[in-house]
């Protein structure tokens, strides 16, 4: 195997997602020092184009130094206290890692679970309220990406609002591929990853806090238990700490936050709406050709950025999948969890959403499943 | 300030260090995904560099997503249980953080402090070995960052074993500069970064773990409190889970192992001795130089990858630090804690560390303090 040059795949896998060549070219712009004023500037532009991709005006809106779970991972070590009571809405794998992750905080986390497809009701949620009205915060996942589910979200924080607790968001998926509203949908917290619908390559977890998130970590008793991600002290430096200063924490990942610059004005260029409903045309161009081919999708209500599929009767899952990248050099990821061998998951997200992607999927499945 | 070129500054402060175009060209090459078996070849060569960095044969050698800092947080919560007696050896920022991150994961921490820039004697750390019988882990750093003192850990783990604790080691700013054989001198776990000696951009860090340090973990009564950092997930996808198969934990940073692999490969092409040999030699033509201006050295023991020296009465810290940048193009660091306004800090550190660098920097500090 030629390890020294990597392959051009068509990732339409869970992610990463295929990044394009300006990002590539961005991420291999010189080095610049993690304190330099250069590197500042293009750290705040990052950071106030996150703002308009995740529609907030939250001041404390940064990538954090890791992936997608280190998000999840910010978001709860920050916000929970040992012994908090927690609610985690749990219809899949990412569902089941919040209640893993807030438990490893400390707190008390009472689920609601639910067969793996379906999405949450504000019946369910209203009800779990009700029953552990202590509750300090409900964590849900928005795009589910082990089963392809798309939960939701309007309306769902007046009820926990209602019972002063925080609603804390798993966007991973759906950032700049579905429509998402941080603001107008009252979210406290809400974290993300760069390598699914930003079309960045994998590194960073872009996130964001609220008023009220912020409210609740001034007034922990305890320092949160990572230091690499205690938000107090990341935010003298994403902040700045008065006087235009900022303090040193830790050395940030100086070209990572190059290419995730380039790909947030790609994805502002496009226009977020523009490419919303790109994401939604191309779902609904894949599922035409899919429902043609008798393929049926496992969640009732589907992203548009990851389409999770039952494996047909007959078809081998790792044969298939090893075809495509071989012969097609596609990309498809393979059922999660429960889902291992009984489902593909197609992403159709950012850079990899086209006319041209779903067209190559569609004929090559044809081909190996005829 | 033109944000969409960054300059191409010359990197003489504590990190990150100048990158090489090879391996920037490394790091824009196409995304594969994560469980793409090019990939996985790709990774597991950079594992098997890094062993060699290391001078190791522990398998469980791979780089942790994160920078740095989410080495050392990596190390400790995965030895770490709350109620764990510690020893942090403090004479510096970095000795700090250990002590800060070891609470934070349940730890008592005794700490041994020195006046910052003077290194720990055996005397010392079996002093507080005895006076701790219970310790579990003795945490040192080989090169602390913020004074440039250089810790001479040969022989140490003796002293350690025979209280049947463990080895921590910081090497962040020695791996790849200096002489740091993993194995020799049975350090059980140990943590870097990739944007200092290694030249590669920050946001990788290269961790290690024995077996030693590997019995300690299996015996844990606990989960570690941080899912994302957590070894016993992590080595299912780093070491396999059997059968050639890889467990999905988190979307690796796949861009940035392309680029520590380079990184590697430039070591292992200069030889290890060689590049060590070279970082002496240029710490000494720098010494010689500032010597010859009148600057002296904050530590006794200097490490040879970054020289952190006196203010000299007169000059204006930040003045001649903003003069280097924007006239020179030279970035050097200011001091951190304690030695904040009073030393300035020359890195030297792998690709970074050459002649004309020594000389640019050298010619550069005599016409700004003339």
């Amino acid at each position: 195997m030629n390890t020294q040059f990597p392959a051009e795949r068509i990732l339409l896998g869970p992610g990463p997602s295929p990044v394009s060549s300006r990002v590539l070219r961005a991420l291999a712009a010189p080095t610049l020092g993690h304190l330099d004023p250069q590197y500042i500037a293009i750290l705040d532009e990052t950071c106030e184009m996150l703002r308009q991709v995740f529609q907030t005006k939250n001041q404390l809106t940064f990538p954090v130094s890791g992936t997608g779970m280190a998000g999840m991972e910010c978001v709860a070590v920050n916000l929970i206290e040992p012994g908090d009571e927690v609610i985690a809405c749990v219809n899949g794998v990412f569902g089941g890692r919040m209640k893993d992750v807030m438990e490893r905080c400390g707190a008390t986390v009472h689920t609601i679970e639910l067969v793996w497809g379906d999405v949450f009701s504000h019946e369910q949620i209203s009800a779990a309220l009700e029953q552990h009205p202590k509750t300090k915060l409900v964590g849900i996942v928005h795009a589910e990406t082990s089963t392809g589910a798309h939960q939701p979200l309007e309306g769902l924080a007046n009820l926990v609002r209602a019972r002063d607790a925080l609603l804390v968001v798993d966007a991973v998926t759906s950032l700049g591929g579905h429509e998402l509203r941080v603001d107008e949908w009252k979210i406290d917290a809400i974290y993300s990853g760069t390598q699914k619908c930003l079309s960045c390559p994998p590194g960073l977890a872009p996130v964001s806090f609220g008023e009220r998130a912020l409210a609740k970590m001034d007034a922990r008793k305890s320092k949160p238990q990572s230091w690499y991600l205690d938000v107090s002290l990341l935010r003298k430096y994403y902040n700045g700490a008065g006087g235009g200063g900022r303090v040193y924490h830790h050395t940030a990942p100086v070209n990572m936050t190059y290419a995730l610059r380039e790909a947030l004005a790609i994805v502002l260029e496009e226009g977020l709406d523009n490419r919303i409903a790109r994401h939604a045309r191309m779902h609904q161009r894949l599922r035409v050709g899919l429902d043609a081919m008798g393929l049926s999708y496992v969640p009732k209500h589907s992203l548009h950025t990851l389409n999770c599929i039952n494996i047909p009767a007959g078809a081998d899952d790792a044969i298939v999948r090893k075809r495509l990248l071989d012969e097609y050099g596609i990309e498809i990821g393979g059922g999660l969890g429960v889902m291992a061998g009984k489902a593909w998951r197609i992403g159709l997200m950012g850079h990899g959403s086209t006319v041209r992607n779903v067209d190559l999927v569609l004929a090559a499945l044809r081909e190996i499943l005829r």
